[in-house]
């Protein structure tokens, strides 16, 4: 198989309070922070029908992440038994590709949406942002 | 804003019976096709902790897409109105990572993963896998 190297490029960055990962919880669903997300003003027409109070899911590149880890101990629990990264969510993975399911509670156009909940770091690469199909539910 | 280009790994690929866009479905939930997830043998340890019946969320890099797209037409029919990509399920869009929900319906060890549904052409690359969060339902 070949190992074909794929290029994201950023969309936009996570404008958050929290600056370390010590201020974020193991899984954003058990806070409630805010967040805004800041486009690049060059995608601002793929945010068109984007509405304040749709769920949305955002996708970020987690930079901090070490991309070389296969098992973890799940939520960073050293009494959970080591599982694969792929039967986990934690951010340390091969393509540390972050999945964060959210609402929107404002929007500053042209290019700003603030979020809640999302417990991202500050500065945190923005790759992609999706509607919420029924399936994900 | 800098545009930081980040680079994918390709972790594994899909086998499916699907050999061309015509086979898809506009949304993979209202089909039930069966695909088998190949991972690299050099990722088999991530694997670990994955259980037949599971949910998993599959990401994949849509190689067919067109990347310079930023509004289409939901669904591929002309008589939705056009809508910012980032505001639907569109495989284009600038980053063409495609999610996808699916079952795990039975394991061959050491690597191979077969789901259901998942309806993604054959030989699309698979860049990450990750649990079902109970915040996803």
């Amino acid at each position: 198989m070949k190992h074909d190297a794929f290029q994201l490029r950023q969309i936009g960055i996570i404008r958050s309070q929290m600056k370390n990962v010590h201020d974020c919880r193991h899984q954003e669903r058990e806070g409630a922070a805010r967040a805004w997300i800041e486009v690049d003003p060059g995608y601002r027409e793929a945010l068109e029908g984007i509405e304040v109070d749709s769920e949305i899911l955002v996708l970020t590149w987690l930079h901090l992440a070490d991309r070389s880890i296969l098992k973890v101990h799940p939520r960073g629990n050293p009494e959970n038994p080591m599982r694969g990264v792929f039967a986990t969510r934690s951010p340390h993975r091969p393509n540390p590709v972050g999945l964060h399911r959210t609402r929107v509670i404002s929007m500053e156009p042209p290019c700003r949406v603030q979020v809640q909940p999302l417990e991202v770091i500050d500065k945190t690469p923005v790759v992609d942002i999706k509607s919420v199909l029924a399936g994900d539910r």
